[in-house]
């Protein structure tokens, strides 16, 4: 092997992981001496995955061993020239061009609701746009998939969740960029064990039907199991029938083990049929052969519906397996973030910038900002104030503001206990300004954020709609440029 | 930058791309001394995308790559020491292993009907599972692309369509390896750069909204911007107001530069509103000034059907920009490949296995098989026939067989001019057979299948259902196979 292939997991030699029009806009930009302007972009999105109540943000670490290693190679340049598009001067100007964006975010695993910015750059208008595209295909995909497993992980209400997406995920990075992002959102463990390796994330799996199957029969092949594995056997049982073969084999292994003094927790796999049908039948085939406590993993095309409906029914499945609803977020497999243009520096000034839309909701919110989240005696998350990152944070119990899509109409939130500033700064002129947190670190901070949330908010169904509010001084800026704005 | 990149690109470092479960088999097989056991696995799939006559296959070549490169490195090792589960001897065995199988497989970019062995392997035990997770995240992926790219490029029947869904990709490798499926199934081009340069995909793209919105106003955004780019002068009309500001600020411009001796296509793109409604004035605006065959292109959240039904109502949109639906499958993200084991060998002698179930159609088809696909005189495919491998091709124009639902009901397909037989060798004993196809080679073998295939299998609803019938013989096998395993 000619080279250590892990540059890819830090995000190396992406500099051409963009739309092309960014490279042209960025033509048009270099040619008219535009370079040194300096904008404000957000990242944030409008509109939650179908039935979500939150969402998780993920992404952010890669996203900034991205831009830290952020460098146009001599083969991109070549690739470039070969285009015949571009003057060889601004080849030139790419070659020597080094990232300096300054960048705050939420940190990676943070609770984030709608129009909120997630992230936001500052730099000049070629580092904004250079980046535009990479961040999008980073933050959109991992905060898609954290989000969906936090879902899971609602529907599965404290029982592990093993991510077993890899062969269904979209490529090689689909399934370790989504192990991450499911490990973030509250999985357990993964399947894959390249995300073991890259990321630490605990790594599961027994067997398939493959060994069963390489075997005269399925009791052989338990017992050849259970030998090789006899702390992780879990036996999957359902190669023939689970009920009349599969179930009894998996008792007489246990059994056999317990006999010969190397007792271990029974554990199987259902991975076809009616899983919480035939849960219950194996509990109670297990607990009348003197199996105590048994593990009981299923797996099979589950979704976070479908457990929470089989719990509903009293499932005896205490571990889940999920694979391809999960590493693709089946039912909405695309999140809708976004990153616009927000301020722009003259002479030295910031300046609020902001786009319309025939719809006031997708106006975007200008200026630079700063998002409060207030939490109440109980220590949980009542709304959410956005500021232009200039004002004094509001204090007292009530806090004063604007609605989003009505901006003369005043909205409060009240009994706020304390709040919290939720962004940071992370990215100081092209320097990363902390060290690389742990991946357990922001799963923890996921964990606890949910559970710190109230219930209305973490239904599967129609939850509460979480209140992101406006500063005053927000909302009559906005209203100002609008009005300004519709003049065009 | 310390390492070069492009390992990525060649899948290299992927030893560990793979389910945790099959390395638990693996030991377990290392282990019982079962190492040298020859098997064959077919990769097939069993339902087709939503609506979908055929499907694509892609992602063979990076398959080969991935083969090719495979070996265990040192850190790979260490990690799986870390985990304290696998002797040391078998870690040894690891680090000296080598991947020899030998694959036969259709070419990739054909045209492929559910049950068909896409991709045979054939190996040891150990290679066969080694190699399976990633087979499968492979295949499918760019299968569900390529797939989903050749519905859309029917619906636009001829216009070109730009691949543009980077952003919303499932991380670097979704969009990366997503647009060069999407250019095998038809897409003409990708807004993708990396993309570009690692596939040799033609790019695409000219502004977005940004590039309007740096400058004072529209016209001059514009003008601009054909000044930079007179060869690809594609103007974005609806940052304001489409049809009030954006179509005659563009209309101005393409007269200007016509006044000026510089006459270039008019093309502007519509990225909001009614796209359909839009293009018709857009296209009388340019009409009634003078400015004929406009180029129009639309984006915006299109898919197939979308496209479709704008045509159908007399769009005067000729080029079409697809990101979102496209790059995700959206309406159905996961391709549901499958890998199952067809055949062992002992003694020298391959057997045929089959994994039943309790519905006839989903038990596997045993043995190591070859596919004939069937023309008329027309040289349009009828069907095709599944037979085991050592048979002797049927000649005439009645080719008989059993289906696969119901084994002793005879089949046949009639007016057969001529067979071809679609599997290839592509890997032999570890070695790759051919050079490295070109992927204009590969996407013009997709354009050309398409377009033998007559009008009943590319319908974008209710299709035709293609015929694959068994080979008498092999139908004899499987029902035989089937009434020995209902014994267990």
């Amino acid at each position: 092997m000619s080279e250590a292939p892990t540059a890819w997991y830090r995000r190396e030699g992406l500099a051409l992981l963009t739309d092309f029009y960014q490279l042209t806009m960025i033509y048009g930009h270099w040619k008219d001496g535009r370079t040194g302007q300096r904008v404000c972009f957000d990242y944030f999105f409008r509109t939650l995955p179908p039935h979500a109540g939150f969402a998780v943000t993920a992404g952010l670490a890669p996203l900034l061993d991205y831009l830290e290693h952020f460098q146009f190679q001599e083969d991109d340049l070549s690739y470039l020239k070969s285009l015949a598009i571009f003057d060889d001067a601004f080849l030139d100007f790419l070659r020597d061009f080094r990232l300096k964006p300054t960048v705050h975010a939420m940190a990676e695993g943070s609770l984030v609701f709608p129009f909120e910015p997630i992230v936001q750059v500052e730099g000049t208008i070629i580092e904004a746009q250079l980046i535009e595209t990479a961040l999008l295909n980073t933050l959109n995909y991992q905060t898609l998939i954290a989000t969906k497993a936090a879902r899971i992980g609602l529907a599965a209400n404290g029982d592990p969740v093993m991510e077993f997406g890899l062969r269904r995920a979209h490529g090689p990075d689909g399934g370790l960029s989504g192990s991450r992002a499911a490990y973030i959102g509250g999985c357990t463990s993964t399947s894959n064990v390249l995300a073991g390796k890259v990321y630490g994330i605990p790594v599961s799996g027994t067997h398939a039907h493959s060994w069963v199957m390489s075997f005269d029969c399925e009791l052989e092949a338990f017992r050849a199991f259970a030998q090789h594995h006899p702390d992780r056997c879990v036996l999957l049982v359902d190669t023939y029938d689970t009920v009349k073969s599969g179930v009894p084999n998996a008792i007489q292994v246990f059994k056999e083990l317990h006999d010969a003094g190397q007792p271990i927790r029974p554990a199987i796999r259902l991975d076809s049929g009616d899983l919480a049908k035939l849960s219950k039948i194996a509990w109670k085939l297990m607990h009348d052969a003197g199996l105590e406590d048994p593990l009981i993993v299923a797996s099979n095309d589950l979704t976070e519906d479908l457990i929470a409906d089989m719990k509903r029914q009293g499932a005896k499945i205490n571990a889940w397996g999920v694979g391809t609803h999960l590493i693709t977020s089946h039912d909405c497999p695309a999140f809708g973030g976004v990153y616009k243009l927000v301020s722009i520096q003259e002479n030295g000034n910031w300046l609020p910038r902001i786009k319309i839309s025939s719809n006031l909701e997708k106006a975007t919110d200008p200026g630079r900002k700063a998002v409060y989240r207030c939490y109440n005696k109980q220590q949980q998350p009542i709304g959410d104030l956005m500021a232009l990152q200039h004002e004094s944070p509001q204090s007292g119990a009530v806090l004063e503001g604007r609605s989003r899509n009505w901006l003369n109409h005043k909205e409060v939130l009240e009994g706020v206990d304390h709040t919290e500033k939720l962004h940071q700064l992370v990215f100081d002129q092209g320097k990363r300004v902390h060290s690389q947190e742990s991946i357990n670190d922001i799963r923890d901070r996921t964990q606890t954020q949910i559970s710190g949330l109230s219930d209305e908010f973490k239904r599967l169904r129609n939850p509460e709609i979480y209140r992101v509010i406006l500063s005053p001084e927000l909302g009559n800026l906005k209203e100002t440029l609008i009005a300004a704005n519709s003049k065009h």
